[in-house]
């Protein structure tokens, strides 16, 4: 990871800040959490492996160890790289890809919801930091 | 952690597996976890830190880790030591330690319930093991 501790707390915590709840909620589902989720998002929207770690402030490498994480556990994979064409070098979310991400974003925010009040009870507990 | 691959793989997945869904969806809400929620209840069932560490494979320092972990990041201990008495030496939860892990459980499954439909669709997409 070459990102400075500040920079991957603000990209964090604002991943996992939603208008339903308080953060210090991590959804980990079928090896998708926080991270993965992001950089899944990240390469949807870039169409680059490389620009989405830079998004993030993550490695080059670290972005393609987790890419090539998700993609052997699935049974298709996630992430296809873009070949020919003008435009070679770029990468995309194969179909699986995107359901996958589809479906742990809805489950992410369905749980959020239903434990919205136990994790602001609990929240409170917490030790202001 | 003193214990073998195969006995941990057996207690996750006891312990993550709801009868409302399958495993694979782990839940940390304000840094509890799978983990650390069944050492609090096995330190409730116990009364006891190496007790709770025995039953769960886990070394005795490992568990006295993780307990401190949680006593600092909560306003007050959720594990205390038990002190004088014929039965010295023990270890219960606090009213917050209580309190922290019924608001943890409670929202593990309601999370768990909410997002019960969606982590079947993605654990579908999983590669079988």
């Amino acid at each position: 990871m070459a990102t400075s501790p500040k920079k991957r707390r603000t990209l964090r915590s604002r991943f996992e800040k939603t208008p339903s709840g308080p953060p210090r909620l991590r959804i980990i589902a079928a090896t998708i959490g926080p991270g993965k989720a992001q950089l899944l998002e990240q390469i949807q929207q870039t169409g680059s492996i490389s620009k989405a770690a830079r998004a993030m402030g993550m490695s080059y490498v670290r972005a393609w160890q987790l890419v090539e994480a998700l993609n052997s556990a699935f049974r298709e994979p996630l992430v296809a790289s873009d070949t020919g064409g003008t435009r070679g070098g770029g990468s995309h979310l194969t179909p699986t890809g995107e359901r996958a991400l589809t479906l742990y974003l809805r489950l992410r925010d369905h749980s959020l919801r239903a434990g919205h009040r136990d994790l602001q009870a609990l929240h409170r507990l917490l030790r202001a930091e």
